[in-house]
């Protein structure tokens, strides 16, 4: 069940994945469903947590839309990837900081994941034209 | 079946919705489904598409997140959609000049939606603070 | 902006797309956007929403699937037609069922959306063989 | 970064997580990127994948759908959750067959990424009453 290994068998890839491009897409994949986790949390606590179900829920859709991009690799695409590469890094800091507010352990789990994802979208930018 | 209706009823908007932000909304929605329609039409095609067909699902993957985030009114997230509403911006350029390249019917309608959404997407940045 | 012209733009649709089903991808696409929308005014309202954004959200991304789904034309692929469309026909009933309960002006325009699409599916899995 | 740790933090599971709905929802989430990474590498093979595309691209759909509604614990929400697990089960088997017919390691790896999936969504959805 490895990303990496799915996508290094790609015709175009020969075996070699792009590692930063891939730890990226899984790590999208995976932050989209732990903010979308953190959302459903949030809306289910006793106090109010709407800022957080809103950035939350808007952080797992940029994700979502990330992952889905930087897994493909047929075709020259740099430009898009550049794009959503970093509207999602910049969603993964904008909900951690959301997150590091709230007292609630699935805010500080999620807020985590954001901070792996923004790095590795990060790394997998550097890797671009 | 009004989008811009159905975000006026948020309490918070009053009965007012952001119109220029409706719109990126509804159009983002739009493309996103015109692009996935594209992307599977030049699928089908004798000659060889793939850099449109990469191009195409990319694009509707940004529209589907940038639909959902401009949809949403709740708390203060101009940040995030700033980031997601640049990103589709860029991706829909990006689709449409591949669309321009290709003397398919269904390439023309999408690079068509893909301009306007982009003009769409700027118009609602430019209503954020 | 017709999503039923964009899919008869499809090399094998030679013009002539099924109505029902480009009916049932516009308002699946639709139905996303509003149930997004009504679960985000949800969660801004005072009184507690969550069983409401639960269901909303979920909703909305059964409809985003079966949108895409519905929209392509390519090859044959009509068990997987069915299996999502018969899955965002009960969505959307469970749907309206549940914000029928609510006196928001939301939640009633979100249920007459869900309403319509569970029927546009029903007629589009009759075109099914 | 567990899956299954995440749905345990929600104040309504109270440390324990229903572990197949749990596993479910991380495969599905995993079944969503091989399928999506299959399409992408069957459009770039130079024998006609056409099929193969539209059957991956359909369950990546499916599956991205069944991750975020498994993903969720607020409320109840039994009859929307077997629709779209029942769905994603069936999307699963569809495309495990599909890629079954072609000679290529990345339709191996995403048939047996489809199957595993498959199989996790009986199991959840045994848990639901």
């Amino acid at each position: 069940m490895s990303v990496r290994k799915m996508i290094a068998l790609h015709p175009d890839a020969k075996g070699h994945a792009n590692e930063p491009m891939a730890l990226a897409a899984k790590h999208a994949m995976y932050c989209a469903l732990f903010a979308t986790s953190c959302a459903d949390a949030c809306s289910a606590e006793a106090m109010d947590m709407r800022q957080c179900i809103r950035t939350c829920l808007d952080c797992a859709d940029v994700c979502t839309a990330a992952a889905k991009v930087a897994t493909r690799q047929t075709a020259d695409d740099d430009a898009m990837v550049r794009a959503i590469l970093s509207a999602c890094m910049d969603a993964c800091h904008i909900c951690a900081v959301e997150c590091d507010k709230h007292d609630h352990e699935h805010c500080r789990l999620c807020a985590t994941m954001c901070r792996e994802c923004a790095d590795d979208c990060r790394e997998a930018l550097a890797t671009l034209h």
